[in-house]
């Protein structure tokens, strides 16, 4: 197989880098093609112990590495075919609405796994999950959740309509402060956060309750990042005890 | 005056974009040198007006925006001489030690100044506060905080010996789980957080009282700005309540 630079419209990905290519082996040996190393990779032994573990197919070819790792300082990738996975409609949810950015994606993603909400909506149009960029900024996490894309808002409600859910959506105009004291503790829920620039827009005070995180005004509002890890670690507190399978 | 393109010795820098601009005029116009507009730049009524105000310089000039912009985009810079700032010892302090870059200090300073706390020790070796990136990820809000750099935290401690102050420091065998229901809440405490790659060494453990933000086993730990983010947010939830002045 011929593995070219990542573009969007490709079938398969890959990770770069130890870090997510160990987590990619870890935890979806299922959909890898191939890990490949460069012969200067030092964790060699650990990642071939791995990889004999979960059947996964391993070859030291430096070329691939050399073509793939755009700035140099990656000595293993794992090249996986893309997927399509369907969410928990049983527990919480985490909805993405129109993010732009891959690094904040992936740190999302990072977050949502470090507070055990696993499912996560993207609502499109959105930053490519399966980026390189986006996998690496997670950490590898983005292969410990489920995800999955929706058209818009709307296909997302239906498809949770099934279940008994709140949802929470993250607004500088929310009528809600969010408090230590006066954070909502319902069993099933979804937080929803907006773009980076735009946040969501007024349509969204009307879907459930719009919370607002308190702030100052010596800035603008806060770092989406920041907002969705305040938002997950406060909603999820006291029930992050997820354990790998 | 020749404006070069910012190098770390330099005793100038300058803001990239109308944002961080607008912040610098209004937060700290005693320091600034000029500030230049491109002659397409949309806002120049507005900023023209606010530099006005504020006795600030400013002028159209192609060649200087040209230069200063690296990837285009940038209409308006603001330069400004480097200075020295001392901390309040009454107010909640963050302490950063060894942040090594410069995206994730400028968005836990946009952060720390969103939550209302004002003084960042920053311990060095640490990313350049002054780098326009820096500046530029904190949009701005680096002029509306007190930064001082020390060379260790033996000094740092020093510094804030005079007043009765907690100390916590953010570790991943951090003794206290941080928690909705248990919160500490002294009046005056310092936030501790370490390095992006190696966090804190053990002997932080021993400052005062190490802190846990509890997290899955899915990852690795939390992004730097997220678990700054949240400890920041916890510790100030319900006083920040900061106005411009």
């Amino acid at each position: 197989m011929d593995i070219k630079t990542y573009k969007r419209d490709f079938d398969y990905s890959y990770t770069l880098g130890a870090f997510p290519t160990f987590e990619l082996v870890d935890a979806m040996p299922e959909n890898i093609i191939n890990v490949y190393s460069g012969s200067n990779f030092t964790d060699m032994e650990k990642l071939t112990a791995k990889c004999n573990e979960k059947s996964v197919p391993i070859s030291i070819n430096d070329k691939v590495i050399n073509k793939l790792s755009d700035k140099g300082n990656v000595y293993t990738v794992g090249v996986f075919r893309k997927y399509i996975q369907e969410l928990d409609c049983k527990k919480p949810h985490i909805v993405l609405v129109n993010p732009s950015d891959m690094g904040n994606l992936g740190t999302i993603i990072r977050t949502a796994a470090a507070f055990g909400i696993l499912d996560i909506a993207i609502i499109e149009p959105a930053a490519d999950i399966f980026n390189p960029k986006t996998i690496r900024a997670s950490m590898g996490s983005v292969f410990r959740v489920r995800i999955k894309k929706f058209e818009s808002f709307d296909k997302y409600r239906e498809y949770i309509s099934e279940n008994k859910r709140e949802i929470f959506t993250f607004m500088l105009n929310g009528e809600k402060p969010l408090t230590i004291t006066d954070c909502p503790k319902p069993e099933l829920y979804s937080l929803v956060f907006g773009n980076e620039a735009s946040g969501l827009p007024n349509e969204y005070l009307n879907y459930g309750t719009s919370i607002i995180i308190p702030q100052s005004d010596l800035v603008d509002s806060l770092n989406l990042t920041i907002a969705a890890g305040i938002g997950m670690y406060m909603f999820s507190s006291g029930k992050n005890v997820t354990k790998k399978t």
